[in-house]
């Protein structure tokens, strides 16, 4: 999505070891109108596909999600990070590593708002190593949903997370896949 | 806010304790519409008045700010709840103390997203205490930011938020004012 990567190379930070900040426009502050262009790009590449939900994982997936949910007409889920105090019901739950923060969380959704007739696309700002988006697979199958895909902003293509969620057997659209940092600089895969 | 307290009305779920559950459309599950409709409400409450910044807090601020900031072509920002690897560097930050979970927050926004030339809007999904919204009138402080006003989608107005935020001279809209519980139902402040 070309939109998306001109505003990664214009706003973009490139930090040591492999870190972009994109925290200017995507999931610190956000840029609403960028959003909604990605939410009309998902909801294009999934098209006529039945969906009936939204699936992501708080904080920075809901804006993207809600994106796709507003262009879609469908209702948006967003797991949550650990059991709270008004999540104690009957869920469903994954454990999730998260590399940059060096910390297991559990993330789970209330079973009322993921059943076995949802067709469901998984949304999520950012893709690495994946392990946030396999435990939304996990969270799925548990609630024997059909999962049509997962759409993911930036997808850091030389890392294991991409590999993962196609030997899941989901399918994955990326808007921006990030094939290398090169002297500080964002090199895209070229399609 | 009719087709809020409609739907407040059809789905909320009121639990021991004055807890109100609105988790099938607000906080959990989100409708994308009604944020939508939700966004050009408080559009249209806050028109003419040169907003530059929408200011929330993760999660359940994120989607509503999102909608007013699409509605107003303006970025949004959410403070972050404790401060993350990403989030190392100058920030303005506040102390926010959640009754429901029983646990202080540090909550804190990345001093390059909010300047003293902002006009900002605060948006919050509830209104109870009103601890969330006075840490962001702290932090816009800090910011030297003027604030333009705070907008609420649900307001408990028999809690202290609301007048605690007025006492600070902020501007408040609430799109729905629950008066009280009565018998399981909710009644809403007649306007």
């Amino acid at each position: 999505m070309k939109l998306l990567e001109d505003r990664i190379k214009e706003d973009g930070i490139v930090l040591e070891g492999n870190v972009l900040k994109v925290n200017s426009f995507l999931n610190h502050q956000i840029d609403p109108d960028l959003m909604a262009a990605i939410g009309q790009e998902f909801a294009k590449l999934f098209k006529d596909q039945g969906i009936t939900r939204i699936l992501t994982v708080e904080s920075s997936g809901i804006a993207p999600a809600i994106m796709v949910g507003y262009a879609l007409h469908v209702p948006v889920v967003f797991a949550r990070k650990k059991k709270s105090s008004t999540l104690n019901e009957a869920v469903y739950s994954a454990e999730v590593f998260s590399y940059t923060k060096n910390v297991l969380n559990t993330i789970s959704v209330d079973q009322k708002f993921l059943t076995a007739s949802d067709k469901v696309l998984i949304i999520d700002d950012f893709l690495a190593n994946g392990q946030a988006v396999l435990g939304l697979i996990e969270i799925c199958r548990q609630a024997k949903a059909d999962i049509v895909g997962a759409g993911i902003v930036v997808e850091k293509s030389f890392q294991k997370g991409a590999d993962l969620i196609k030997k899941a057997g989901v399918h994955l659209e990326s808007l921006a896949r990030i094939e290398a940092f090169v002297d500080g600089q964002v090199k895209f895969v070229e399609e």
